[in-house]
């Protein structure tokens, strides 16, 4: 069924991230994986392209997409091509720069954003800590203030970009009894003084996508590095994680939905017994069922970009489609590994690469529980 | 999230069907279940209001609806109230007129149109046979022609409205070489010399539906009650099973959807070790899947029914909007069943019956099976 | 697989069962269900062929039976035929009278037991209160000392043999302040001044057997009533509930086992699109995992019943069996039912009854959910 | 609950085996990952404690085991340790163990048996081959007559031990025009001319295990090689699989049940929101789940283990074990990666490994379709 909410404008769009991905990522795939990263020059060419700024306005060098539908494009098709790529350059993109642009200063603005539209700066947010995942209110990276400075003393887990980042959008206590409303974001650079980074951690999937712990010890940052308001970071939080579950929403079916595609062809013409595997009725009906599902989570994230680009989509309907999302690209991935058989289990065909990725999904983000606790809260549970 | 694809005509008109229901419905629900059918005075108030003639136009009687999106709407709200009743008006009028609609002659039109619309007439559709299930390649109830006339035999069985029917939209083998492409639809009313009716059948669920078997034994029609064309009634019926499955769709979704927010203001009410049952957390997180769930089935029939609207509803999205929409309505319901804990096997509470109801769904209309090898095959499979 | 749990003398009985089962219940299976209840003359029957007393010693008119495995076997043969008959007897026999025969005095058991063998004693057991569930600590019936005696207010529902029954085994609140640590049994006859009942309740399943609400008004008992100790009750209620729950676990399987394999061969016998639909390989592998599953969950069971005959079976293992259980039964029915298509929706086919009957088994004994609180608190959780 | 299958010989022994497996495997786990392979110095050890050659009678060198049941202890102490050691040395020990021992000559016994029992000669089986999966029948692996040898040409694909095997128990055809009827097995040694070996493969989990593609040009072999009668290899090869089913169902149920309960623990040390994870109701609940699902699980293996011991394990038995057992494995780890959060992702965990080692079981010794399509073959269908 034809989708309804992109116009030609979208497509349009589509096309050259296509043409940009056929060109320059999609011949180096092998070699990200090897590098477990994506190397600087990929940024810059994305940068060069206008992918990077999408959310940026022109007047600080972005790209200024008219509405979030082409980030949506974009992170569809970055998706079908590479999980971690859609990973990476969505943290930098979707989820780092709508704080810079809508919670900064002008100065901030002006200091950090074209770079971060060239890719020169790499951006990373740091909000799980180790032993804290989802419980924001348990933060203990704190920031204390000494004469015109703040000292920043923690550290942070499971940081997409963490080991390449140039600055790190920190959520940090700032008042260690206020709980969830003690928290500011600082932006911090790399370069700061007791700043490191642990190695690269060794992940189930998502290999080319350069995950790390990072450490502060006694960094200096001033009030200028302050994003948004004091203690106020758990709110800023809150305003901007829809959007960056949605991201993960679109790319959860686009994923999922390219795998499927292949899979179904590969089924055509792969044979056993005398015939495509994929006319097995089992197989067959299997199949079927697969694009239904994901046709159906499909519409719903559709609908929830649609609200999204109107102004009203919100934190529960974000949370719905970040879910469901991950509960069926996990179950479709599963179901298109058991379809390859053997070459399934081998890591040189996409499935087995895509099963391994999606598995972080319903993790992170907010785990899928932590969605379900939040639509339960708005029932009135 | 608010639904996207109605319009003020539409939820004015839902307004009024509720307020039908309200008065009209809801205070006899009871009796309906005891008579095991709806009276025909229901049929009658139906018809005034111009609820049974959506799909017809004003010059043969009907409240001829501007698009499907108003018989949607009465799809939806009936559902809410009774799936049964919904299965009854829906075979009447969004399954049955179609074809008097758009196949049949003037003369057709006038001798059954405006009373269809009234209720006067009240219309069955006879495919599935004893023994032959969702096979029609292998109908059996053959008309022979003698003379000037057709003489008709056999049996049919599970036809809604069947004990009540004045009028049978009747599939029947003409050429019995020719498998499916040997089948006419006849129009076949119930007075009929040797038309004959079983009992009502004891069903699992849906018990104010009065379903039947129907015999015929040297029925005599004529060419006048040929609707389309001769041996062409598969064909005509592939072209109408689509809105017959949308029809289900709707009203599967709509049926849960109702459940479910009720269940959901049950367990805030009812408490056991001193809380209320919902916001335990297990509870609660069920809950939160379940409105998830509903609410992309929900979406996802929302756009096929705006593809029917534009004319660009294929059988294939039809076939994947009703299986789904039915095992989501059945997985649905079997967990507000258990919420409800003992009360949800009492027949007086709602969920019970719905849950009965809803049996059915995953059978009737092309069973999922069915629906899965449609598809299965549009994937080239 | 073969069973390995029953010995010759189970298997003699085994065979004794299904006689009494064949000549006595079968031919009348239809007029149960028309009337809703077992007539008292099957029960005088049951008795007297020995199956009402197998947990009674001989000295007090029972049949004495040498280990569990003989009920065990009498209730897969009677779920085989009717899962209500199965609940009905075995509340009244394996529920109830270990109460009497462990806990009663010798008065007690002269008093009652023999006749309860005979089934001129028909029992229920009292425990679940309307708006109650599973929480026993919150009961609200009362029996409040006056004199030499004790006054019941109160009531129960959803008992099962409760339009019938003779003599109940109450669950009373006697020690307002004491919560689970102050409820008592008593055995009260339905002869008493205060005690009445409410209508059958119309249930979703289990058609035959007579539920019904119980209500005490004022009813006079004396110590002679009680059961076990007093403000014992929970304490010997819960170590009663184990058996009680291997009972519900027995009977799951062995009802779904045996409408699975009649399933199977209907699927061999009806055909569809020329061939077995059985032999379509979507319900080929379908039934294959059905088989497989119920062989597992029996396999489970089985290992349950032997360690309940060495005395071993605890709570928690009795909790894993009897929701485990219900879930297999409940997944394998509702495939049997869509697998004999719109002939699943007819009450006329055993399949159709046999999934409305078990969809209780996941809600009475202790819901689904309350066996999942026990069994995590044995993990420590 | 007890396990009753093992008594005290069997649990002497896997005090033995868990003792050898702390000694020399634990402390050197991460280094077998590491090197992609288990040295040849662990297979020594494995050898001199008697570990390889339970299945071995004593006069070739063996330890010659009771029963399988030690087999079986064995399978289960390695799988909770390492899948893919258990994966390794089952096919050397179990799997390949067998054709010697039951269909060897004298000659070939005295030749292999002693060097297989001590780890000098490492065992592979040659079964799969590119594109064939599980179809034996379309084998492309020939053997041509040449005077008094035999010569081979074809390769296999997926062998575990291939990169390392010294012996390779290979299905080759020999009677082109009788398809399954027309398969020999030959024991080639890994020196022959003409042998080589492809890279090991880089697989999406068991990363130790050394999986490779083997490649045979040439490669001349006489009738002293052949294992078994000639064309007989189909015939031979059903006979041996059950009992490498019932290996895998044995390893799989172990491996899940070891990660689950290491779960269990991990859930109540890790706390959130001040918290154990583990009790939150969720997780609470699930975890009972998971427990009771693998608890029925394993009764039901243990059921299969009992059945071979007594020579009663039949090939459908053996197929609903594997099948059953590696759904519930995939089912259970899945879950515990979702109680992990974010460390479920990394490979430092166990866990992670454990879901990433687990994929495969589903899909190799026969995939779950081929098992279903056995199981409903036994069912007449």
């Amino acid at each position: 069924m034809k989708r309804d909410i992109y116009n030609e404008d979208h497509e349009a769009f589509r096309d050259s991230v296509r043409k940009f991905l056929e060109r320059s990522v999609i011949p180096n795939a092998e070699s990200y994986v090897e590098k477990k990263c994506f190397p600087r020059e990929l940024w810059f060419a994305a940068g060069e392209q206008g992918l990077l700024g999408l959310g940026i306005p022109e007047a600080y060098g972005g790209s200024e997409a008219e509405d979030f539908r082409f980030a949506a494009v974009l992170g569809e098709e970055t998706s079908k091509v590479s999980g971690a790529l859609n990973s990476c350059w969505g943290i930098h993109s979707d989820t780092v720069v709508p704080y810079f642009v809508e919670l900064g200063t002008e100065e901030q603005k002006k200091r950090w954003l074209p770079r971060i539209a060239s890719g020169e700066i790499l951006c990373a947010i740091g909000m799980t800590e180790p032993g804290g995942g989802s419980d924001l209110a348990a933060l203990k990276t704190t920031a204390v203030r000494d004469g015109d400075e703040w000292v920043i003393n923690g550290s942070k887990t499971f940081i997409t970009n963490g080991y390449s980042a140039d600055l790190i959008l920190l959520a940090v206590r700032t008042s260690p009894e206020k709980k969830a409303r003690g928290i500011t974001l600082f932006a911090v650079e790399a370069t700061k003084e007791g700043f490191s980074r642990g190695r690269k951690l060794d992940k189930v999937g998502q290999d080319e996508s350069d995950t790390a712990e990072l450490f502060f010890e006694n960094v200096r940052v001033t009030d200028a590095e302050i994003i948004g308001e004091l203690d106020q970071g758990f709110i800023h939080m809150m305003q901007y994680l829809p959007q960056e579950r949605l991201g993960s929403a679109i790319a959860n079916v686009a994923h999922a939905k390219q795998i499927l595609l292949e899979t179904v062809e590969y089924t055509k013409e792969r044979k056993a017994f005398g015939q495509p595997i994929g006319t097995f009725q089992h197989n067959k009906f299997l199949l079927a069922e697969l694009v239904t599902q994901i046709e159906a989570a499909e519409a719903y994230v559709d609908k929830l970009v649609a609200a999204h680009v109107r102004g009203e989509l919100t934190a529960v309907d974000a949370a719905k489609g970040k879910w469901w999302s991950a509960q069926t690209q996990s179950e479709v991935l599963d179901h298109c590994v058991q379809l390859h058989g053997g070459y399934g289990f081998m890591n040189e065909y996409r499935v087995a690469r895509a099963w391994r990725d999606a598995r972080v999904t319903k993790i992170w983000a907010g785990s899928n529980e932590i969605m379900k606790e939040l639509i339960g809260r708005s029932l009135g549970l």
